[in-house]
């Protein structure tokens, strides 16, 4: 097969063993002679999928007690009404930073049962940097953020201190660096990016948080059902966990998050050094704010795109199309993207430069 | 590899080439030397297959104009809440029929919006009935029944008539049997039994039905931001939507729900008669609404339980063992199943006949 460099914003690049494994497991499941797919998620071949997928999360950012890790559906999107719902009392108030069309939806859910307090924005721009120096407000009942925003290509570099709890929706940045949990009330994040396929969205969740708000919540919506019953309250997106599962494993194989963290580190370097330093492209969003998640870029002379559209093609390069709100490209550098894929884009870029620069 | 006769109740039994075909997408798919998985949801070729999926169904139910065919999150459970959102103005009533642990699910998410009036119920008898002969109130905004019961083994054979809406749970039954699509306002079911696997659920919904309840819906439990978008308001998932694409094209090539309609009448009489039959057995619903699905049935004398499973076990029968709540076996006949693992199973309860009876 020839190698496609797949720079695809998520679903995403997943690591080429998980695939075979996931690609197996789809015929002849632990030699049960059965698929993953058609048996019971209450057999004891799955109920180990869903603990071993458990323990690996707790595992690898360094779970404290008193927190419970949850695989349920609905994306992050189901996660923001999930948020108000479990947090924020009907007709109270919670602080939101909104840094954009994610962040932005989240705001909206928590005016379903109370009052979300914009308390910083960087909207004036376009989103393209992170907003800093705000004040938090004391009392409301918590504060939530976006941790990586992959339209605009922005990243909370440090997290918000606050005195208030913290909730942040981590979708696209996940296991690609080191967090310290036990700052948050709750984390929670599609998988779709970091972790594994579209289907399944991870809570990490202080148990002590939950019960207080007196919101009559609906069963489903309620993280304590899901917990009473070990994410299995109905029937689980087994496929979903269970490649969620292997590619935490393939993570865990490489030494873990610090591990990824560097190696994350050193494709964004690369690729940024090389925005920065070929005068056909210039980055979109403010250097500080860089996500090293997702590079957005654009050309500085429009007119060239097609030609620049005819080499990274022919370079096999794939998902680099930049999202509509932001136009350019947009280069996405997830935990299972090779060095390789991204030295491929900047050789891509210099030969670019040599023949129209 | 040994076969397995595979009557899971649950994720349950898909056919051999769908699990070859998702095996392969798995890898490679479309030719596109890249996953399934790992493609954007956007991207041309997963557009295709929603639209493909889509198709299927309007094709092989017949769908009527006028209706919307989604695939959501969730599973029916989450289904339960968003029935009771879309239909059921806050405050006012809707009629439920209580045929078990499902149809109670349901009841219980439409008191978060107003108040259900369980105008039947077979709560009495374990629910090993279909109830008969109520009546249904006009003044009621829907009529929400579970056409087969799983867990207890009961089908409606009939639906009611009735001159209000009707909504039904069709997770376990849909696909298995001819139905007039047009006589509902709402369809839904989880993928897991005869659509695919566990991680999506169908809506089949009549439009002109929905935004008329006055209530405000959060977004991802308002189906009309799922028909806006396509089913495409966030990330969908992925994987468990290729594969019920791919499950449908199979029941189109064998041809269509008549078809299977005439298979799934024949497992079950093959079955149902060896019940009847057989000395040792015996089944635990009425007969009357003995479901099609999932055959239920007990030992007439329990001291030979070991002796029975250790037989069935002999013959790679998996799955049959039933549910805590009834007990004995439960032989889930879906359409994925073939009749020869229905003879199997019987051929094993005439053995056993011959050695103990």
């Amino acid at each position: 097969m020839t190698k496609v460099h797949n720079f695809s914003a998520g679903p995403c690049i997943l690591p080429q063993e998980v695939l075979k494994k996931a690609s197996e497991a789809v015929v002849n499941f632990n030699n049960l002679n059965l698929s993953l797919i058609e048996i019971s998620h209450r057999s004891k071949d799955f109920v180990e999928v869903m603990e071993n997928a458990r323990n690996l999360v707790k595992e690898l950012l360094n779970v404290p007690e008193g927190y419970q890790v949850l695989f349920l559906q609905g994306g992050a999107s189901l996660g923001f009404l999930k948020t108000a719902y479990n947090f924020l009392p009907k007709g109270e108030t919670a602080a939101y930073i909104n840094t954009g069309t994610w962040a932005s939806k989240a705001i909206k859910e928590a005016e379903q049962l109370g009052k979300a307090n914009v308390i910083a924005s960087s909207e004036d721009k376009n989103f393209n940097y992170i907003p800093k120096g705000y004040g938090i407000p004391n009392d409301a009942k918590y504060l939530h953020f976006t941790s990586n925003n992959t339209i605009a290509g922005t990243q909370f570099k440090n997290f918000p201190i606050s005195r208030i709890p913290l909730i942040c929706d981590m979708s696209s940045d996940i296991f690609s660096k080191e967090i310290n949990v036990g700052d948050f009330d709750m984390i929670y994040a599609g998988a779709q990016k970091n972790m594994g396929p579209a289907g399944t969205t991870l809570y990490i969740v202080k148990e002590s948080a939950l019960g207080k708000t007196g919101n009559n919540i609906p069963t489903m919506l309620d993280l304590q059902t899901h917990i009473k019953k070990d994410s299995m309250f109905n029937t689980p997106p087994v496929f979903a966990i269970y490649v969620s599962m292997l590619t935490l494993e393939w993570l865990k194989g490489l030494g873990g998050v610090s591990v990824i963290e560097k190696m994350n580190q050193e494709k964004a370097d690369l690729l940024y050094n090389e925005i920065d330093r070929n005068g056909l492209f210039k980055g979109v969003v403010e250097k500080e704010d860089r996500s090293n998640m997702n590079a957005t870029f654009v050309l500085t002379n429009d007119s060239l795109k097609d030609q620049f559209d005819e080499m990274w093609q022919a370079a096999n390069i794939s998902g680099i199309k930049g999202h509509r709100s932001v136009g350019g490209y947009r280069a996405s550098m997830y935990n299972a993207l090779p060095k390789e894929s991204v030295q491929v884009l900047v050789d891509v870029m210099k030969s670019f430069e040599e023949k129209y620069g």
